[in-house]
C-alpha cells in the first residue's frame, strides 16, 4: 500500500463524482481537523479564474483548514455567476464542517467559458462531506477526482525528521497538456503536518514552485486556473519553524522541494501526445535566473521539441533557441552535451562543432528519456527543467477538441 | 513581365550556382551604380552568425554600395574560419566593382557549424561578378539564389511619387520556418532609388520592420542569421529626406512599410507544413507595445496554432494566451471575433461567450485566411501579426531532418 496525504495526521479526505463529468470522480475534499498555515502559488496568467480570486482572499491570512477541487468545469470567463459559484463551494463547505468560509481554498479545472454548474457542485458537497476519511484509498480517489484530460494520476508522499519528530508531507497533482477545450490547468496540493509559520512557508512554497512547476513545459503556457497549495497544520508536533536559519528549514524546504519537483515531473511524463521525457540542465551560468530562462527557451522551443521526437541530434536549434531567450551569455564559451539519462555526448565546445558518431547518438535519442546539457563556463549557477516531444499526436490531439 | 529590384534606377544584380547547394542557384549580388544610404535590422540572437559581425560593421556609417548573399550555409558557429570567409566575400566582390570592402554587406543562410566554403564561394563570385544585370530575370534569379527550403521565391515593387520625381523601390525576401539543419533564417534586401539622409532611413526601416517583419511567426523564434537591410542610392533625383517632419518621409515611410508587409506576408505564406495563413488584430489598446506583445503571444501559442489546423473556434485558447503575454490588461473587457477575411463573428463580449452558430463558424475556418481579432476596450492603440496553423506535416517535416 503506498503511502499518501492521507498518511499526514489530522488529514482526511474524500473523492466523490457529481454528475459535472459524465463518467468520472469531479470532485475532491481536503480537510484537516486542525487549522493550519498555507502558502499558495497562484497563475500569473492575466485571464484569472473566479476560484482563483476566492482563493487568494481566502489565503492572504496564511491559514486554511480545507481544500475543496471540482473537475469539469474551469469557472473561468463565467463573471459573477461563476464567482458566486465559487463562494457557494467556499460557504457550503465550511457550514457542513462548522468553520469559517475564509479557511477553505476553493479550485477548479476543465471547461473555460461554460456557466458554472454550481447547484450540482453544491449537492455534491453536501452528499460528501460526511464522507471524508483516513483510508489510503480516499487519497488515490482525490489525486482521481481532480484529473481531466490526465491518463494517470499523480500522488506523492516524503517523510523526514525534524526536531526528532516525524514529519510526513504528501501531495496530488493534476496537469497539464491542454483541457477541453482550454489551457491545461495545473493543479498541485500539499498537506502535511508539519509546523512553519505562514509568511515563511509562503516564501518556500514560492521557492519551491519556481524550481519545479515552473520549470516544466508541455504548451509553454500557464492557465487560468494554475493553483499550488501547501497546507500545513503542525500536528507532528515539532517546534515551529519560524526563521529561514533553523536547521529545520532547510530539511523541510528540501523535502518540499523534492515532493514538488516527483509530483511535476510526473506531470511531464503524462504530456498529451509526447513520447519523450527531456531533462533540460542549463550549467555555470553567471546568474540562476538566466539558467532558468534559457532552460524554458530551450524547452519551448518547437523546433528543439519536433527534433526531439525525430530523435535528431540538432545543436543548432537548440544554441539558436538559448539566443532567443532574451539573456546575455557567450557562445564562444558554451559546450553542449546529448544523450539519455546515462550517458551525454559532447556535440559542441566552447561555440564550434565537436565531432561525435552519429550512429552512437541516434541510439541513445531512441531512449524515452532525454537530457540535454548546456554548460555556459561563465559562473557558478544552474537551472534544471523537464519538458516533452512534440509529435504527430499531440497536433491531432490538440487541434479537433471542441468542434 | 513583373517590375522587380532591377526596375530600380542605378541596381544591377545576378543569381548564381557556386555548388554549395548541390542543384540550386546559391550565390546572390546586388549592386548600386552609386553608393546609397544603407538602413539595417539584424538578428536580435545571442548566437550571431559570422557575416552579421562583418555588416554590422560595414553598415555602421550609414553607407554601402553592394550585397552579397550566399545559400547553404549560414557561416554560423563557425568561429574564426567562418569570420574569415565572410571577409574574403566583401574583399572579393569589392574589388571586382573597385570599391571599398566596407561598402559590401555580407549575408549568408543555410546549415549552421559547418565549416564555411570560403574557396567555392570566392570562385563563385569572381565567375557571376560580371554578369550582373538590369533585366527583370536577373531580380528573379536573385530571389531564387536566395532561398533555402521554401517553395517559392518572393518579390515585391512599389513606385510612387517624392517631390514629383518618380522613385522605385523593390525587393527580395526568404523565410521562414526551419532550415536544414537549424532555425529558419528571415532575409530581405530592399532597394530603392529614393534620396533618404542614412540615420533617418535606419529610423525608418527599424520601425517598418517592427511593424512588420517582426510582426510575422512560424516558429516563434529569430534565427542566429537574420538581417533586413535598406539600400537608397538616390538616384531619382528626389530632394534629400533629412527629417521626418518633411512631406515627402511620411510618403517613403508608407510605401516601405507596404512593400516589407507585402515581404513578410509572403513569408508567411510559406510556413513549412502550415495549410492556413492567420491574421491577428490587437484593437483599443491604450499602449501600441502592449498590442503587439499579445499579437505575438497569440501567434507563437501552439494551441491555438492547432485550434487553426483543426478548424476550432477555441476562443479560451485564444484568451489564455492573451493572458500569458506578460502584459496588464482586464479581459471583463476583452470582446473577440474569430472568421475568414470577410467575415468575423463575435465569440466572446466583455469577457464572457457570446453565443454563435457553430456549423457557420466551421464553415469560415475551412477558409486559407483566417481573421482573429481581440479588442481590448481601453484605449486607441493596436497592432497586426500574422502566423501559421500548426500541422502533423510541419512535426514530421522538423522532426527527420539532420539524421
Amino acid at each position: 500500500m503506498i503511502k499518501n496525504i492521507t498518511n499526514v495526521r489530522g488529514i482526511k479526505c474524500w473523492g466523490a463524482h457529481t454528475g459535472v463529468k459524465s463518467m468520472r470522480r469531479d470532485l475532491a475534499i481536503i480537510y484537516s481537523e486542525q487549522p493550519g498555515s498555507v502558502g499558495a502559488v497562484f497563475t500569473r496568467n492575466q485571464v484569472v479564474a473566479e476560484p482563483i480570486k476566492l482563493s487568494k482572499k481566502h489565503a492572504a491570512d496564511g491559514t486554511a483548514q480545507a481544500i475543496i477541487i471540482n473537475a469539469g468545469n474551469a469557472n473561468a470567463c463565467t463573471g459573477e455567476q461563476g464567482y458566486l459559484g465559487a463562494v457557494a463551494m467556499a460557504e457550503t463547505l465550511a457550514k457542513e464542517y462548522g468553520i469559517a468560509p475564509e479557511s477553505v481554498i476553493v479550485a477548479s479545472t476543465g471547461i473555460i467559458g461554460e456557466p458554472f454548474p454550481t447547484e450540482d457542485i453544491v449537492e455534491g458537497i453536501k452528499d460528501n462531506a460526511n464522507k471524508i476519511s483516513k483510508k489510503s484509498s480516499a487519497g488515490t480517489l482525490v489525486a482521481n477526482a481532480i484529473l481531466t484530460t490526465d491518463t494517470f494520476a499523480k500522488e506523492g508522499f516524503v517523510e523526514f525528521f525534524l526536531d526528532e519528530y516525524e514529519v510526513n508531507m504528501g501531495g496530488v497533482a493534476k496537469g497539464s497538456g491542454m483541457i477541453h477545450p482550454n489551457m491545461g490547468t495545473m493543479l498541485a496540493f500539499i498537506v502535511t503536518d508539519a509546523a512553519i509559520e505562514p509568511s515563511l512557508l509562503q516564501k518556500t512554497v514560492q521557492e519551491c514552485a519556481d524550481e519545479s512547476f515552473n520549470m516544466i513545459t508541455v504548451d509553454g503556457d500557464t492557465s487560468t486556473n494554475d493553483m499550488v497549495v501547501v497546507l500545513a497544520n503542525g500536528m507532528a508536533g515539532n517546534d515551529l519553524i519560524s526563521e529561514a536559519s533553523q536547521a529545520s528549514y532547510g530539511v523541510f524546504r528540501q523535502q518540499l522541494l523534492e515532493l514538488m519537483s516527483h509530483l511535476a515531473k510526473l506531470i511531464v511524463s503524462d504530456g498529451e501526445g509526447s513520447s519523450k521525457f527531456v531533462q533540460y540542465e542549463v550549467e555555470k551560468a553567471n546568474d540562476v535566473e538566466k539558467a532558468r530562462r534559457i532552460v524554458r527557451e530551450i524547452s519551448d522551443s518547437t523546433l528543439v521539441k519536433t527534433a526531439m521526437f525525430g530523435r535528431d541530434p540538432n545543436w543548432g536549434r537548440i544554441v539558436a533557441a538559448a539566443g532567443n531567450a532574451g539573456v546575455d551569455f557567450d557562445y564562444t564559451r558554451v559546450d553542449l552535451f546529448l544523450g539519455d539519462e546515462k550517458t551525454q555526448v559532447q556535440v559542441l565546445k566552447q561555440g564550434v562543432p565537436y565531432a561525435f558518431d552519429r550512429n552512437f547518438m541516434k541510439r541513445l535519442l531512441r531512449e524515452s528519456h532525454i537530457h540535454i546539457r548546456m554548460v555556459l563556463n561563465e559562473g557558478d549557477a544552474s537551472a534544471i527543467g523537464w519538458g516533452t516531444d512534440l509529435t504527430t499526436d499531440y497536433v491531432l490531439f490538440n487541434s479537433v477538441y471542441t468542434t
